[in-house]
């Protein structure tokens, strides 16, 4: 008899979740059925800022696989359908479909709960106006595109200074407008420590954001329904494009209704097999917490490289298979202009809250042999557990070449391995691409003998 | 009382033994004589390619460290001075100062050799000509660019196709001659399995050099005592500069002289302390054998990175101190024109006669997201123990981006993980630097499907 798989939640970690079971089970023993709310499936948010810079022109390049993709792999892909509850009784999801308006109610066998993350919203009035912007949808981007086309903005102010908000500046500086960047933080990227976050700030403000930092925003004004200013600690600055980039929360009250756990980050909790509590639920992408595997702790990373390991572990698991998503580390990068960023692990107030006796370690070299055209300088972190010598983090900021030098790290963080382990490794060498002493194994030496 | 080291050899070996000791103990408890035959310490022989092609200008700026610098750190560093005999009895080397034309002995309480490597020489007739060089020393490269600077030679043959090979090619490729790289191998890059061997042929082939494979040079012939013709499998080409770049061996007659265990490679047997057969003799750089870490067995690797690690490690532990060399894994990474080249672990051929049941596994992507500008191809070959599952080692080859992505497999390779492992780190990702699954993970995952 055949059995029925229904994914809520049509991006990375559902249609992952989909297209892997679709490949190990044919089509008359499992039926797939996938709700998604929006009109786009499988895209890259993180493709967004581009799209806004003019980097990528077209949209649609920016979609994985559509939902005729999918469909030609099996899938019912049901799109613009909004599921609105679960019932493990009778083992049913109730749906809205938005375009038909009408609703109704479909049996599982196996359920995927992919319903990603919300955008947090600014407790700001005047939020409503024509010109403010959040970044979460393909739609955002594309409407941001068509502002700066038809609007011809001059100004604009951007709330967040993430990953995304960075981005969202850089993008819109790109395109000839004025930038004001503005958090409530000490510093841009709040996963960094503070030294470096201090070498950020001074780089983004270098290419020309206004970078305004433990400053929060009062209000949006607007005329004739188009925002005109935005009121930061009583000063009114120009704005006729306003972007919040304010980060996202776990989208897991759908499964919080129906029963099921929800940790203490709000995130959807899975084990490493990507279950939930309830049996035959599994849970994929940025609705769930899951496992650091150095604080030990739950976290909620809304990321889709996540998104995808995870998925394809609940495709593979909820058909009979055996695999394991065994966490995350926090591994990020992103650009600025030309300045590239990257961290991995724990931060140093990470590691103290974590309850290791973190040391931080800076060290400032180049990215290739000194003497060689285009050696630039990169600056290291490195956060080290002061009684083991166990390398608990790194962080990297520098021009090109420097930000994927954090995956090497993060493959020694993966591994615990120590910072004398890591001065050992063997890592390529020619003058093009590294001094004699690597960045990466210059850091661990000197921290080795800060050590002692 | 005060006790004398005495290192032979003022490269990357020795020095980083002396400047290490320097620096551990005071100038009145440890005297540090070193001793090198040419006229350099510390340079950067893995520069001299740059230097031909006027990527570098200056000759000094690949000195690491003056012999002026060195003796401003308390080293008595003697230039051409040429150890030729040490005496395990009473404790002395015997020295040939070349410049005074005078011998001497000098007594030891503690010795480093870092005789360093000879490049292996080409048994053809001819070779003594004007017009044909090595690549060894800094006196090579600046003899080739003045050649090139007052000869103007039209027809380069450059023999040999291993990674000083092909940086030569290209480097006189730049400088506007023809350029013919003869190689008995199969393959460029003895390094490399067959199959990425090939897809580097075909670069090397396409940016313009006449790379001939599977062919001997039979004779060089001379006009007027400098050289015109090579003569390969009885065909004559024209060629008004040679350069022959054939490797190395290690150079450890002097220590076998002596009675010090020399291995089976030719290299002096150390252990993981840098320690020689014979008491308080230690060795670094490129006369030393080394342990692979995979393959388990030793391996001569000249490369500046492991003689300056072992260079410390020997200078730590001959002031009393404990530090270990824990061995190598081969990695390499290179570049021609656009095109890079890395390597890590075990290829094919090696791990088989290493004792594996290896699986190669072949895996072409891109170095961004595919939709960003400046997305490259990237072809990967992954050696994996078809049993185990264990990564043993890994090939990259492709445009900017590639080759350090070796480091990440290099780490990978290091700490024995699988390609499950492997697929599920938590590895960087933003469009400019990565695609979703970046190609680490993906050719990882390709590995695990098809090892099934």
């Amino acid at each position: 008899m055949s059995e029925r798989l229904v994914v809520v939640g049509g991006d990375a970690g559902g249609m992952s979740a989909a297209a892997t079971a679709s490949r190990r089970r044919d089509r008359d023993s499992l039926e797939i059925v996938a709700f998604e709310r929006s009109g786009f499936t499988s895209y890259s948010a993180c493709g967004i800022p581009y799209l806004v810079g003019g980097i990528v022109h077209d949209p649609d390049t920016l979609i994985a696989r559509s939902p005729e993709e999918h469909r030609a792999h099996g899938i019912d892909v049901r799109m613009h359908h909004d599921v609105t509850a679960i019932d493990m009784t009778s083992r049913t999801v109730a749906y809205r479909d938005l375009g038909a308006r009408r609703d109704g109610t479909v049996g599982f066998d196996h359920l995927v709960l992919a319903t990603g993350a919300s955008p947090i919203q600014p407790d700001v009035p005047g939020t409503d106006a024509r010109g403010v912007f959040g970044v979460q949808h393909l739609d955002d981007g594309i409407a941001i595109r068509r502002e700066i086309a038809e609007g011809r903005p001059k100004h604009a102010v951007v709330v967040g200074a993430g990953y995304i908000g960075i981005e969202m500046a850089e993008a819109l500086l790109s395109q000839g407008l004025q930038v004001t960047m503005i958090d409530r933080g000490e510093h841009p990227m709040p996963t960094l420590d503070p030294d470096m976050g201090a070498l950020l700030a001074n780089a983004i403000r270098r290419i020309g954001i206004d970078l305004r930092l433990e400053q929060t925003v009062d209000a949006l004004t607007s005329e004739d329904g188009h925002v005109r200013r935005v009121v930061v600690e009583g000063e009114e600055l120009p704005a006729d494009l306003v972007v919040f980039g304010l980060g996202v929360r776990p989208s897991s009250a759908l499964a919080a209704d129906a029963g099921i756990t929800v940790g203490p980050t709000g995130g959807v909790t899975i084990d490493d097999h990507a279950r939930t509590s309830a049996p035959d639920v599994f849970a994929a992408g940025d609705c769930v917490e899951t496992f650091h595997r150095v604080s030990r702790e739950p976290v909620a990373i809304a990321l889709g490289t996540h998104a995808n390991k995870q998925g394809r572990v609940a495709g593979i698991n909820l058909t009979g298979g055996d695999a394991v998503f065994p966490g995350v580390i926090g591994t990020a990068v992103s650009r600025v202009c030309a300045l590239e960023v990257g961290r991995t692990g724990l931060s140093e107030a990470m590691a103290t809250a974590a309850g290791f006796e973190p040391r931080g370690i800076r060290f400032d070299g180049t990215t290739r042999a000194s003497y060689f055209p285009g050696a630039q300088e990169i600056q290291v972190k490195l956060v080290v557990d002061e009684s083991s010598g166990r390398l608990l983090g790194a962080q990297v900021l520098g021009e090109e070449g420097a930000a994927k030098r954090i995956d090497v790290f993060a493959v020694c963080v993966w591994n615990e391995m120590t910072v004398t382990e890591v001065m050992e490794l063997d890592l390529g060498y020619a003058p093009p691409f590294a001094p004699l002493w690597d960045p990466v194994v210059a850091a661990a030496r000197v921290a080795v003998a800060e050590l002692g």
